[in-house]
């Protein structure tokens, strides 16, 4: 092979001139075909990585046997200097293996297995005499790879124009997808094959606070797909941390995703310095749909936690005063009396509260004595503080401080009421997208949690970002979000942060990073609502990257029955909002409804008040992206089990075998299911509770209505 | 006068219909031209305003019946809405009158005088029914004016595309002009036609670590100017605050400027929210040159001091550990091991460091003794701090922590070692204009000098600014050099900011901001040399918004003495550095040579020792941009005057009465003159010390030679 032949030249020569020969020999050898293998551990997975005539990297992905990713070129275009996309030799190769369970903080799983066969190709660009290595991790489930640029002469301080990794598709799949965009990923998704993304591009796009789509043809990672021939096939990224998030734009005619990175505000894409690597570019592929929802691949990418001390790190059940702002019953803002704030001039306690600010002390109050009643950790409280009137749509760089409560909420009183009867309350940071202005407040404002008793904050970054130009997925933001975690750790505060970058795993390594939305969360579901497949498709998508805070258990569907002028409905049945708690995986859970509605069906809200939010095992039954997902998880402080289901607008009939229960024990099982008459349109409510003795021998058929799903706890029996 | 006639009809008529009528009367009648007039107090200064048979709002200046300013329109181009340049009626006229005394913290007089006759015109735009009011200031030496925009109805959020306000001249002046550029000031002064620039443009532009020129007849404020009819005329600004800096575009066709507003990172030129104004655009006008130096218009049109407490702010004369590294004859650097520092990964104990590191232990002590020995308030030590290894022109984020010192600077030892000897060191910041790096920063930076005792931040900009795309004299920037001397005043914390936005008196309103760069400084006397006449323009132009901290004081005016590799040479002689101790009034002085080179001089040394830097009162002698400056001034702390002067590379013969001494007093005077055969080229260090009795009845001849000067003390004898 010809990077033995230099290396070996290389090692024997030491005066100049013979190593001028080297290098020549090495020009020449370099013409041929170099080729190098890794399979994973079972030996289903191949990754063959290669350089062509000129230079070029590239590879190639087979499953069993079936190709998976064609040859696909690899490198990056750099800014006024010559780019990382040919005329590389490989230097040397090293092939390792690795196995390793670890335990992370909250999980779907108590212990995690990283196993993985590496390849790492060291690389050198000849006439520049620059390296660049990339480094090929191959899973039972799946490839991972990353670009590293190790500590050398002639590559320090560079600039990406773009990174050019193309991700070659077999044929014309089957795609769930959202637009491609530098600002949001509140879309719908749309189920298609590849060659129609272009045609359907326009009509995917709903309005939002802040949006960019780059290309008719531009999607979002995680991007699912599935094959004709059956195999699932997902594409995304792991670790992103000093980079910007990765699209992917498809050319149609020949089914290449090339990578396509969100820009800065000059349209540079990344700034490095070396010693430094890429985040992970990340393929999951099986014939079961199931395996890629049980993937640990994109976790198992990540560095391990960063903290040593993770006591303080929660998982957390909570109800907010948010609903009924979302839904437009009332409202964040304190007062309508003035047309614009200047918070640095403003006295609010000369204006009149327009009475319907939700966040005063009688109405939090009403619901700290709910969360206490049923047992939930926290009460999330947004428009506490000063600044709501006019927060929305202006870039407005001054528009909160996160310290000063509006007149009618007294911070000091409330958080003592709640922690009297043993419940906390959780801090809100809306940046409204003006970044600098959260930076230099958030210290103050952490210290304000600490000062009260707040362990959580949920932010979000609505609306253009503050620096103009920037946008919410690349460099400058995802530095950002990741300062904000790490210095949120040194207050021992978890962040849940709205808005931001979509997740890449950095909640293995930050694990007080507990919850993200980044994707269209059931807020949307007052906003014209969510196609009825959403949370089939989720799973495989935004929730491969870490857990969403996607506020399921809504069980009043029909928005106008909470704000007769909303006419939205959830397009869900109130039993696959259970089912949710579960396919929905997050350490944060949500039972976003009022507690008025929850008053009203306290027999199915009983489910909500159980199920836990931290798990020993968890075990997906049945999935088909866009269709169904049936999971089954294992309490991680007993020996309960929990089963939730989703379906699309079909529904989904579950034949469910019970024989992961322990062999030896009795369970009493609760089943919360869609009434038959049960359908997300016209009947969303109809549901019912059946009670049945259940062991590892049982089998349940349980239906799923149009739109709707099903939970069931199983409880041992001592 | 047609606002009149509307403003009488609309408070007698109170039904609908009859305010219509109203309405329609007045835009018939708004057709003529009106005429809104105010004059200074002496009534030399006259201003006139009014509306366009479009609405264009206009204004003219005149001064003792002379026209300065010819009819100049005013507005400014918003995003996205309807400009605000046409379409306006005057809805009110106020004039008022003020007259005050105020006391500045420090300053060239100990009492200033804010005395004007104000116009204020309140202005509707009709069709859109909004609110627009130009407020002028009218003072015996110059004209503010700046544009309002109350809280109202249709005008809240807007994004200012451009401001489109003329000045008109009223012929082709000469004018000292340095090169309009959205990120540097750093440019030697060229004195020529309003013609000429066009023409001496590109050879205006000299390298610098960030800069972007924006047009060939682009020049920057303050503009100094002069008429062939011997008036001296001044265009700046004053109180710039979160807005962006204003240039200058000339029309080299008919001599009109236009203001030209520096861009964000997207091209737009300010963001506002109503209720909120603009800087005041200043006018200075005289036929005397030195009423010009004299000026206080631009203090004067600043808001007073926002501090309750003043008193830790103390005017400082320092020096510092920082020429050696200027001169290359040491560095910031500790080591030259690695190609590039990061800074969470560096390990400096296990470095070497190169030998030519200045702010190391024994060094710095070397100037704590020659400090205290010789009276200095301050050592500045630049290089104490981690990171200068990769600091320059990468744009890196992560390049200073700002608290941690290299292993030979020991910051605890130093500062007692300095206080024990009644001197204080002066923190450096070089931000290497990574901001956003700073900011996060900023409040542990500014601990730990209050925890080591440091009073004083001297902070840098140098390079492109990260946030990418935006300039340093933008609003994002300007809104950023307030933040940290408001965040430092919570520490008690004096800044002196070099490669800031050039100054526009807001020392007055926040007197910590002790001092600016904002220029070309001494420094560039070892980068290649300012022109001989550089520092006989600069108190008319750059010295109008505030404090320069010029660091002056260079006897070994030969680098190649201080470091034989640098052929660099300051063009001036060793006297006249002496001068610009008066010349260049600061409130915070450097002797900027090395100790040794003072040691070889210390008799013209103890004018440095002698000199005050603050003051009762300022008599500017003799002045005439580009040829000579003399101005006397008395220590506010004694009876004492001295008078210092600066020449260009013709030199100046002074003849000056001493009639401003006080009468019944005996002074003796010691005056440092240039020899006879002394010369900026070839015989710098050529001075001689005379010294004589005086008193109010005495005359002086002293001779500046070619780029020399001179400095006299005159202290009384008691």
């Amino acid at each position: 092979m010809p990077y033995l032949c230099s290396k070996v030249i290389f090692n024997l020569l030491n005066n100049k001139r013979m190593k001028q020969l080297a290098i020549l020999c090495c020009l020449i050898v370099g013409q041929s075909y170099a080729q190098h293998v890794q399979s994973s551990p079972d030996g289903n997975m191949k990754v063959s990585f290669g350089l062509n005539q000129s230079g070029k990297p590239f590879y190639k992905v087979s499953y069993k046997n079936q190709e998976v990713i064609k040859e696909s070129f690899m490198g990056l275009e750099l800014k006024n200097t010559i780019d990382l996309i040919a005329d590389f030799e490989v230097v040397k190769e090293n092939k390792s293996s690795f196995d390793e369970t670890w335990k992370p903080v909250w999980g779907e799983e108590s212990e995690i297995r990283n196993h993985y066969n590496e390849l790492l190709v060291s690389l050198r660009q000849k006439t520049s005499d620059r390296l660049m290595n990339i480094r090929f991790r191959v899973y039972n489930d799946g490839v991972g790879f990353r670009y590293e640029f190790p500590q050398q002469k002639h590559l320090t301080y560079f600039t990406v124009v773009e990174e050019w990794t193309e991700f070659a598709m077999t044929g014309d799949h089957t795609a769930w997808w959202i637009v491609g965009d530098y600002d949001t990923q509140e879309y719908d998704y749309t189920e298609s094959r590849l060659s129609e993304i272009r045609l359907l591009n326009q009509g995917a796009i709903n309005d939002n606070a802040s949006q960019t789509p780059f290309s008719r043809t531009g999607v979002q990672t995680s991007l699912m797909m599935k094959t004709d021939s059956g195999l699932y096939i997902n594409l995304h990224e792991a670790a992103l941390k000093d980079y910007s998030c990765m699209h992917l734009n498809l050319n149609d005619s020949n089914f290449v995703f090339q990578s396509h990175l969100t820009p800065d505000a000059t349209g540079d894409k990344a700034h490095l310095q070396a010693p430094c690597h890429t985040p992970w570019r990340t393929i999951m592929v099986s014939d079961d749909a199931r395996n890629i929802l049980a993937s640990r691949l994109i976790l198992n990418l990540n560095d391990p936690c960063a903290y040593e001390d993770t006591s303080w790190i929660k998982p957390v059940k909570y109800i907010g005063v948010w609903w009924e702002m979302i839904s437009g019953k009332s409202s964040w803002a304190y007062t309508d009396e003035l047309p614009s704030i200047q918070l640095d001039k403003v006295d609010y306690s000369k204006l009149k509260t327009n009475g319907r600010h939700a966040a005063n002390n009688e109405n939090v109050r009403k619901y700290i004595d709910f969360a206490a009643k049923h047992g939930f950790d926290q009460v999330l409280v947004e428009g506490w503080n000063v600044g709501w009137e006019d927060w929305f749509g202006h870039s407005k760089d001054y528009v909160f401080d996160f310290v000063t409560p509006y007149p009618d909420f007294d911070i000091k009183a409330l958080n003592e009421y709640a922690h009297s009867k043993g419940v906390k309350l959780m801090m809100h940071h809306e940046t409204s997208s003006s970044v600098r202005n959260y930076e230099r407040h958030m210290e103050k404002a952490y210290q304000l949690m600490n000062d009260y008793g707040y362990n959580a904050v949920k932010s979000g970054y609505v609306g253009n970002i503050v620096p103009r130009g920037e946008h919410h997925y690349g460099q400058w933001l995802v530095n950002h979000y990741l300062y904000a975690v790490t210095e949120a750790a040194k207050h021992k505060i978890m962040v849940n942060a709205h808005e931001a970058v979509r997740p890449t795993g950095l909640c293995r390594t930050y694990p007080n990073l507990i919850g993200n939305e980044s994707a269209r969360g059931t807020e949307f579901e007052s906003f014209g609502g969510n196609k009825p497949f959403h949370t089939t498709v989720l799973p495989f998508t935004r929730l491969q990257g870490g857990p969403m805070d996607y506020t399921p258990g809504i069980f009043e569907t029909q928005v106008w029955n909470v704000n007769p002028d909303n006419r939205s409905y959830a397009r869900s049945t109130l039993a696959k909002q259970l089912g949710l708690y579960l396919t929905m995986y997050s350490p944060l859970q949500m039972a976003a409804d009022l507690p008025e509605n929850y008053n009203k069906y306290l027999d199915a809200f009983q489910f909500i008040k159980d199920v836990p939010v931290d798990w020993q095992k968890s075990i997906y039954l049945e999935a088909e992206p866009g269709r169904y997902i049936t999971v089954a998880r294992k309490d991680k402080h007993s020996n309960d089990w929990y089963i939730g289901c989703t379906a699309n607008e079909n529904g989904h009939t579950s034949h469910l075998k019970l024989n992961f229960l322990d062999k030896n024990k009795k369970y009493e099982a609760t089943i919360y299911a869609d009434a038959k008459n049960a359908h997300y349109k016209n009947n969303p409510k109809a549901y019912t509770i059946t009670k049945k003795k259940v062991d590892a021998n049982t089998s349940l058929t349980i239906v799923a209505k149009e739109g709707g799903g099903y939970a069931v706890s199983i409880k041992e029996v001592k």
